[in-house]
């Protein structure tokens, strides 16, 4: 034993723990999503979090290739851990396309893995919180999606958001009308980059990388940056005169349209904008997309963005497979919730008790309190009164049980407000579990 | 793109993807199981998968070892995935310390991996809920976790189920007394065999690898057969006369005294045992431990276990830091609960809304039906009937609620029961509504 020396407890860098106000923050943030999900008939999945490499390889941009967890396992085969919920998935379907049925909706919520360079805010193992809808191109379902955006937020007190939605198809009917139709995932990818680098510098990487003119860059630029006034219909309608100037983006722009007239009846306006700037740089969207931005927040991003693609299985199969979904990002929503102060319960349960003298007494009567729908713990020991209150005091409880000599010889306990401190002296469980659920 | 072989969509040997049906049934299972454990003031906490591999190397069984995954991540660090959840919260109490607040009691749900030889209900990933008391000695955590087995089981429904009780100071007595102190992780790890190689095997193992006699071994298997008959105070009182061969042994007997007086007024007594054969092969218990079996189901192994320890953070620090916990096999689990029938709701919507015509009608109609705390699907396409229902039934629901142009132009919609094929036309909202939830 002598040569045991002890081992430093530390986390790997860019890895985090949770301490128990924010796991179970994030716990209770998860439990209102899966119920948002619920409400629209989402079923979960899971899937390992272990692949084989190939599953994953080749996939995204050549950053995420980079930083993917890989190694060789016992039986020397080449294994990854996810860097998505998307490639999972997209094998998951193609395995089991026969025993889903179509369309197949799924939400799936878990932990993905990339070894990006530490910064502040960014973690090497995150949660995603995936919904699609796929094998449909039913304009329902674009719809759904949307609505389950909406709701969710909604559901986790969210009352200032705005979800940006545009079609890819107007900004590929556009490079199309330019004659830059083969550098359009370029062109994409540098105008995601505007409100980072700014528009001078969009200009000048599309002039250095694409072969667009500075005029059709002034016409591109000009044409993204117009802003919706009045209602989506109304500025969809201004946006009429366009439909000439290409088909492809006629009909992105009549999908929006259909899209907003059902939309309308469904989400309040001031909820959702149409925002034809949004580009969403993944390659794989060819519909209608969206990112979500708390407008308090504006700096901390898109907390859910999404939209359609064409071909989810194209690695796995020559089937063609179409789908729509979004993904929530769980630890910048949990930053923003707990910026908003819309994080205020510490604790899970609604009381602590205190016991004094006789330990039985005690968890009969806190059981006695639970099955009337209550939560409660119990400080563990027999103590020091104050040991047990400061404990009491340190995890934010408001309520303090106490079960003393007096209160069980009247079968009563007594309860101590924290924040009055005011005490109130053996009460019957009735009454003590009343003055606790009207507070 | 022509040298694009599509890849083979399939898991790792070992590791399990679950399909809606199944998913659904275990996130059900984790809600009730988060709800009891918060009914108690549990919090969660959240550790990395992946932990610095020196953390979680060198502990556990040699086997467990082995069948670690281990690798050097971008930055040439040895990490592991995680193969349990104690040893993250041994890392976690010995980092934070400071910041927690003793005693510290906490639960987590997560993953753990193990390269176990694949075999039939075995996985190489698997779903641990573990809760644990930390920092305390009192009596009063080993009664909380007891009761909150209890509770747990009993909120999944169960109503047939026994916990082993046992206390592993008796098994130190005994060998104490033996003069075999020296070797009882040794004897506990072949005693622990008795179920899957019988009496003759283990006193054959016994004879061999200990210096115990034959007729020590009798004294030895004797005791640990012998079975609670009336309450477990009474076999208690009943075993009042082996206090005497040993200090240890009697504080033992004692300590189950304790907690059965309190256990008798929380806990139906058919529904825990004290069980002087439990032995809990890890070495790490030191005082009262436990097994949960599904008495219906004896085959399946324990489904709870856990107990006493007093030395969690040894690798960190010379602190000593005792503590009481046990874990949740949560696959065993389910797979008893699929067993016993206890798994019934397929879906996790209560309807589905077929739109025959109009999408916008159908929309609003569900959101209004959702509004009133119901949970709607809609099927996403204006389609053949037949399609749809098809849909509808491999789901498994009973209600489908359709919408078309005479249901829109009267304000209605009209509802079919799959499971008697009746369908009333033209029902206004409420009344679908409460036809619904009275079902």
């Amino acid at each position: 034993m002598e040569d045991k020396m002890p081992i430093t407890p530390r986390t790997l860098s860019g890895f985090k723990d949770r301490l128990p106000k924010e796991a179970y923050a994030k716990s209770q943030m998860l439990k209102s999503i899966i119920n948002s999900f619920e409400k629209f008939g989402f079923s979960p999945i899971e899937t390992p979090h272990l692949e084989y490499a190939e599953i994953l390889k080749k996939q995204g941009s050549d950053e995420i290739q980079k930083e993917m967890y890989h190694f060789f396992d016992h039986g020397n085969r080449e294994v990854a851990l996810r860097f998505d919920l998307t490639l999972p998935l997209a094998r998951f379907i193609s395995q089991y396309k026969n025993d889903l049925g179509l369309p197949f909706k799924r939400y799936c919520i878990g932990n993905v893995f990339r070894g990006e360079r530490a910064q502040k805010g960014r973690y090497r193992e995150f949660t995603q919180c995936d919904f699609d809808f796929i094998g449909t191109e039913s304009l329902g379902s674009d719809i759904e999606i949307l609505q389950v955006i909406y709701q969710t937020l909604s559901d986790l007190g969210l009352k200032n958001f705005t979800i940006h939605i545009n079609n890819r198809k107007i900004f590929n009917g556009l490079c199309q009308s330019l004659n830059a139709e083969s550098y359009t995932a370029e062109i994409l990818r540098i105008i995601d980059k505007i409100d980072k680098i700014g528009k001078d510098s969009v200009t000048k990487e599309l002039q250095d990388k694409t072969p667009l003119q500075k005029e059709q860059i002034q016409v591109l630029l000009d044409f993204i940056s117009l802003k919706q006034e009045g209602d989506s219909l109304q500025f969809l309608s201004s946006l009429n005169h366009y439909k000439n100037i290409n088909p492809t983006l006629k009909e992105g722009l009549e999908e929006l349209e259909s899209l907003c007239e059902i939309l309308s009846k469904l989400i309040p306006q001031n909820f959702y904008t149409i925002n034809l700037s949004i580009a969403r740089g993944l390659g794989y969207y060819t519909g209608i997309i969206y990112e979500t931005i708390l407008n308090d927040l504006p700096n901390l991003g898109s907390v859910c963005s999404g939209g359609r693609y064409d071909n989810l299985t194209q690695n796995f199969s020559n089937d063609k497979m179409s789908g729509v979904g979004a993904s929530i990002g769980l630890d910048r929503l949990l930053a923003g919730l707990e910026e908003l102060n819309l994080i205020t319960q510490n604790t899970p349960a609604e009381a602590i008790l205190i016991p004094l003298n006789n330990l039985q007494y005690a968890y009969t009567f806190a059981q006695n309190l639970r099955n009337l729908g209550m939560k409660i713990e119990v400080y563990p020991e027999i103590t020091k009164p104050q040991k047990a209150f400061k404990y009491a005091n340190n995890k934010g409880y408001k309520w303090v049980i106490i079960t003393g000599e007096n209160e069980e010889s009247t079968n009563t306990a007594s309860l101590k407000d924290m924040q009055s401190g005011e005490q109130k002296d053996q009460l019957s469980l009735q009454t003590l579990s009343q003055i606790i659920l009207d507070s």
